[in-house]
């Protein structure tokens, strides 16, 4: 491998001669050999261990410290991503990878992907590449259609839908609207009294996208949830806090309900909300993340009745709507909004058609001035999978979460920690019941209800959370460590739950039943062997 | 095609028996089709008109209102998008293509764009792929060792990289960082009171970047340019404008020099701007986000030097560096401005590696949460290529836009209107010169020297100012109309210049002669028919 100590006086006559970086008959070529290297990938990925077991570090000891001086073979890099990389990855895409929220591509998103990079537009604004514009606004209409938005969300209604990379940017994108609609109306001063409000549970986006769009870090609240209310925002409990804030000569002016939080799956009442920011002319941002793309089915679509009173709504088609990363849809009733705050007009990108006023420049709905294409890749998914096998595949998944549900129900070593809306199960495991009965003497069974709480106030004996707590992230770490599957954890109201989210696209029944299987062995492991003092701190 | 009218009671059925969206041999299968799509496209680019030739709203004609309920064939979309779509691409990846700056593609960036898909990884801490943070990290190293940056810009000097979508993000996160580094030294409420600084060239990310991170729009400096300087920014005015504001209370913040701005390619002189940063406890952040590849050759290296004295450096690996969009590589000497700025550390995301402190987790380095594993192609671009061809591809570049300079310097109609510095021509075509002669009467010639000026007071004949720049604006789009090359344009120091940009991967020699001989043809006519009366306003 060369480096660049390797340097010589041939430089100059190396790259002539040398055929072109995008000469079509050797993309052609090298472009079937990585096919079916991925094809082979997906073949063969229950081999692999689901969560990567290397070292920090592992990577830097494996590679040279400057990049080659001479070209490589494509051969020979993809023997060392077989032989390096891939040791380093956490496989995502495997059946068994039941962790995070899924990240779920199939073959239709990964085609569009394809076909985006193979293009390499730069859609910055209708001018630059006007498939990639219109594209877009169609089928954000489309999937705003599926998902029964109000019309005030599509073209057609004067709203609109935009593509972004993540709900990071979404967020920021239209707090900032809504910032700078506030300031422009009480004046730019007041920046420091703008407050936003989300729940304890609301994804960590928000409190993000807040410190970047410059609100005092001190006027960012997240409102307290409960048990009573299987941790959704109570639009009481918001009011609350809202009116202490306005008592306190702050200004309320962004609140972000969720829909299906990362934790537990939690659903903010929308209707509620809206209500409560209606009286402040607060702007309400829905993050159906996670659980928007299952509201594509009549039977979960209630969860987002309210969505009428918000001012946008997003969801990440990356998510659980196979459409690979990044992907995530935004719709917004005032466009306008957006482009006062985002939108920037330099001589060098004037064009006719933006002046015509007849387009859509998404430039200014958005953070970045570049864009990739991403819209062919949600049209190629809608298109080869139809409404009617997207519903399905979706309900696929909830079926299995329900499986697994009831497996975890029939075993009482275990608890389903809150209850299963979607796709993901929440349970925990429970210290052996001679523990439970010596701890909690008169209030036998207490500790097999999770939380006897009354609004949060945790009356489980203290030592016994820690020593649950404690006993399932140890016997969830034995788990990852297997490799066999790979699922990830979560603390609500001082509980550490284990959180199973289905929803890979290679995830079938066979490997509901593997990982529960694995699971009980560990369980019998971990409680055959249980010494109080070894999980007490 | 269906759609969601013809919903029926079979929804329930129709999923299941339905091939996996993922299932290996159907990947392998329909990955086939689409290389090959994408192969006969680039053999076949040069037939398609390089500047899309639709009509707003072409596509909302073509297609249906909603997406179809039941699943359509790969083959009937690839149909529709070779009928539909590729009609509304403006072919980025052309030849003939000098518009706005290159969208560089390549063999090896785009199959590692096809892995990272094909992998579908949501890096956003190393827990959850190692590899994706890992060789990030690594690359970023080796790029920062070819372009000679200061170890304090590596890991190995406590610095650091990191790959953003675009340099919009990288400047947003580096502005936050400075932001809130001020801020924690003077007091949150002093925000209203913080300056950024560019100049009236630097690209419109910077002051889209402050609209968002909440800095008053009153305290946006574009500062100046002068031809004198080449419309770089100078260093003497820049500290005048500086001392103004901090006369009046304001404080200077951060100034963003650019290494080859968006109209003319102008250098801002990083090491004086660094020098008056300095007396004022600025960031400096250095957008090279188009020249900064070049600087991998020793021959332009010298364009970034007195980057040591600088915060923050970035260039995009997509614009002229074979690396498919987006790929921003960003540069930061202190990382934990970053991360103060920019972390969040929900317990979902806990983790051993983390807390050890041995990793680092880029979600803290930049605005989204999830992010792609965009390392994988820079890498393989790099090891396909290696150093030796990568710089030898620029030059190439270079040489061609020397050539096309050439042949605009040999044809007295035409005037280069700024120097040349990388791989962009900006030139423009001049009214017939017995116009010149009866509006210049006294000082003949004027006319051709461009701008007759002291300091960016234009001495040229306003109206044959008005007259040369309508006539290249009516030029610049009968060429485009023609399909047959794409150029943009700008409008510098007052003067309207048509930027021909080399940069397209595809592009050879052949195709700047023949740009050069349409050019040519269209000079003849529109001058053949030059009538004064059709250009003045």
């Amino acid at each position: 491998m060369g480096s660049l100590n390797t340097e010589d006086v041939l430089e100059n006559n190396t790259a002539f001669g040398v055929t072109n970086p995008l000469e079509p008959e050797e993309f052609r070529k090298q472009g079937h050999m990585i096919i079916d290297f991925l094809a082979d990938y997906y073949r063969d990925i229950e081999k692999y261990p689901v969560r990567s077991q290397v070292e920090p570090g592992y990577l830097r000891k494996r590679l040279p410290e400057t990049a080659p001086y001479n070209p490589e073979s494509m051969e020979s890099i993809l023997e060392d991503v077989q032989n390096e990389i891939i040791p380093g990855i956490t496989h995502w895409q495997s059946p068994n990878y039941f962790a995070y929220f899924p990240s779920s591509g199939s073959i239709a998103g990964f085609l569009g992907e394809m076909l985006s990079t193979g293009f390499n537009v730069v859609g910055f604004n209708w001018m630059s590449s006007p498939a990639a514009t219109e594209l877009e606004s169609i089928v954000m209409d489309w999937l705003g259609k599926m998902l029964k938005l109000p019309k005030s969300f599509l073209f057609s209604g004067n709203g609109g839908g935009v593509l972004q990379g993540t709900t990071c940017e979404a967020i920021l994108c239209t707090l900032t609207a809504a910032r700078d609609r506030m300031l422009n109306k009480i004046g730019r001063e007041n920046i420091g009294r703008l407050v936003v409000y989300g729940s304890d549970q609301t994804h960590c986006a928000l409190q993000k996208a807040a410190q970047i769009a410059g609100i005092n870090p001190k006027n960012f609240r997240a409102v307290q949830t409960f048990k009573a209310h299987s941790f959704g925002l109570s639009a009481d409990t918001l009011r609350k806090v809202i009116r202490s804030d306005v008592e306190a000569g702050l200004i309320p002016l962004f609140v972000c309900p969720t829909v299906g939080t990362t934790s537990s799956t939690a659903v903010d009442p929308i209707g509620p909300i809206c209500e409560v920011a209606k009286e402040y002319e607060m702007w309400v941002h829905v993050d159906a993340a996670y659980a928007g793309s299952a509201c594509i089915c009549p039977e979960f679509r209630h969860f987002i009745d309210g969505v009428e009173n918000a001012d946008s709504f997003s969801l990440n088609a990356h998510k659980w709507f196979f459409t690979t990363l990044d992907c995530c849809c935004l719709w917004v009733k005032d466009p306008s909004a957006l482009v006062k705050a985002l939108s920037t007009n330099p001589e060098y990108l004037r064009n006719k058609a933006t002046e015509s006023k007849q387009v859509v420049d998404y430039k200014d709905w958005q953070i970045a001035l570049s864009r990739r294409f991403r819209s062919m890749k949600l049209w190629m998914v809608l298109r080869n999978y139809g409404v009617a096998n997207l519903r399905n595949f979706l309900r696929s998944h909830v079926k299995m979460a329900k499986q697994f549900e009831g497996l975890i129900a029939s075993d009482n070593r275990f608890e389903i920690c809150v209850p299963r809306t979607f796709a993901m199960v929440c349970f925990r495991l429970l210290p052996p019941k001679s523990t439970r009965d010596n701890r909690v003497r008169e209030e036998d069974g207490l500790f097999v209800s999770g939380v006897h709480d009354h609004e949060n106030n945790i009356n489980e004996d203290d030592h016994l959370l820690v020593v649950a707590n404690k006993l399932n992230q140890i016997y969830l770490e034995k788990v990852n460590a297997t490799g066999s599957l790979y699922m990830t954890h979560a603390v609500v109201g001082g509980i550490y739950m284990i959180r199973f989210a289905v929803g890979s696209t290679l995830t079938e029944e066979r490997h509901i039943t593997h990982a529960w299987k694995v699971l009980q062995e560990h369980a019998d492991t971990i409680l055959g062997t249980f010494n109080l003092a070894d999980f007490s701190c």
